[in-house]
């Protein structure tokens, strides 16, 4: 939604389009130079800060509303979306009338308000889904009713809207527990990498440091990541060997519960 | 439901006590001796069998609303159900007059029937719910519209409803994925066991065998079990050790990606 007039169209026929009961959140995890960060936004007239988010068309896939939706708050694409979770235990979903006000002030930037009978107004369950970028490749360009984003390190979320921090940590907690089976910071690193750029990467993501020669001697009986004949050369006499994914040992990695025998 | 006119309330009050648009359903794995099955249920008047699942209440928490529905269908209570995938992007699941059809057949047995327009004829997205359970400990009793029930082995499961086949190839790869994480079969097995016992439940699982030798190298190393000094006498000539699980580090491993540095 880009206009005022967005905005109302979305109050008055929003039904007619979307699930109700239904939202999607995205934990947008940003990766650069050792640090790992989030990105939130904050809606008009918001204390609190929150994911993006939105709802899903009545006859939308799932996965495709998570890439509408992520795009048409932030403008990000063809990121490699993974849904992790899906909330609806926390009662903070529950409560009509703080749901009911936290609409109605984003809203008065578009002068329209919804009562408490609404279908924005009313229980909200919703899925998450993350993914992992280079905040320095991309960029962000909020929606009309987004009055500001930050990239937030992991380390210093603060108290966020509804039960978003507890989105995160269960987004950052799968992030963790699939990073060997996967082949997380492919896009994040170069094709071919230094030990050093893959190990400040897992320190990163994992929150804390690996003893250098433990972590290449795992990493590669892991059959995460392969040694190969090249150097870089970075000063007269360093010259770091590279290494590059085992892509194919990543799927039997994961098929295998990332452990191969 | 477990009579006709509790059917019948459902049906015409149903849509003032649960929440429209969304299911969750349930993948019960059962291991015994050495095979790995599934719990399958069959409505009245259906071709295809069906995985147990039902809807959630406007006021209850997802994760309670899973423990009842699975209550509900089958009996069986207490599993430690974990959440694993929500389920919205099959086009199975956009067809209404296929929807209320298979809907239909089902109140048959109850003598009532709902149209196009009725809140269980329109799209349902699902969230999916698995335990692992010994299928020897447990009965199950199902409710009154189900006309049947079986455990099925995971390599001979039928074509199935909607897209309950997907469901359970997505379960079964959530719980190979978190083999070495979690720890898997804590229920399955006596608190100590020989390593014969835990290798025969993780070929179940993972679907093929393992070298004795290297099995035992591997689940030592990763911490997921520990050898004790105890050993159990199973003939003249043979008393294997026993091991039990290193639950500590199961949840260090969970939080660290599978690997301890």
């Amino acid at each position: 939604m880009n206009s005022p007039e967005e905005v109302v169209d979305f109050i008055y026929n929003g039904h007619q389009r979307f699930l109700p009961h239904l939202s999607i959140d995205c934990v947008i995890f940003g990766y650069h130079d050792q640090q790992l960060k989030i990105l939130l936004i904050r809606y008009h007239d918001q204390e609190h800060w929150s994911l993006p988010g939105g709802y899903v068309e009545r006859q939308e896939g799932l996965t495709a509303a998570a890439h509408r939706i992520l795009s048409e708050k932030t403008q990000l694409t063809n990121l490699y979306l993974q849904q992790f979770y899906t909330f609806g235990d926390s009662p903070t979903r529950l409560n009509r009338i703080e749901i009911q006000d936290n609409h109605n002030k984003v809203y008065a930037k578009a002068n329209v308000a919804i009562d408490e009978e609404h279908w924005l107004s009313k229980r909200t369950l919703s899925v998450g889904y993350y993914a992992l970028v280079d905040y320095h490749e991309v960029s962000v360009t909020p929606e009309f009713l987004v009055v500001d984003y930050a990239w937030v390190d992991v380390n210093a979320v603060p108290s966020l809207q509804y039960d978003h921090n507890e989105i995160i940590d269960k987004a950052l907690l799968t992030l963790r527990s699939q990073l060997y089976q996967q082949s997380v910071g492919y896009n994040l690193l170069p094709e071919k990498f230094t030990l050093s750029e893959i190990q400040a990467l897992y320190e990163a993501i994992l929150g804390k440091p690996f003893d250098r020669r433990n972590f290449r001697k795992k990493m590669v009986a892991l059959g995460v990541i392969r040694q190969l004949d090249e150097r870089r050369k970075i000063g007269p006499h360093r010259s770091p060997y590279l290494y590059d994914f085992n892509l194919e040992n990543a799927s039997k990695l994961q098929e295998a519960g990332g452990v191969i025998f």
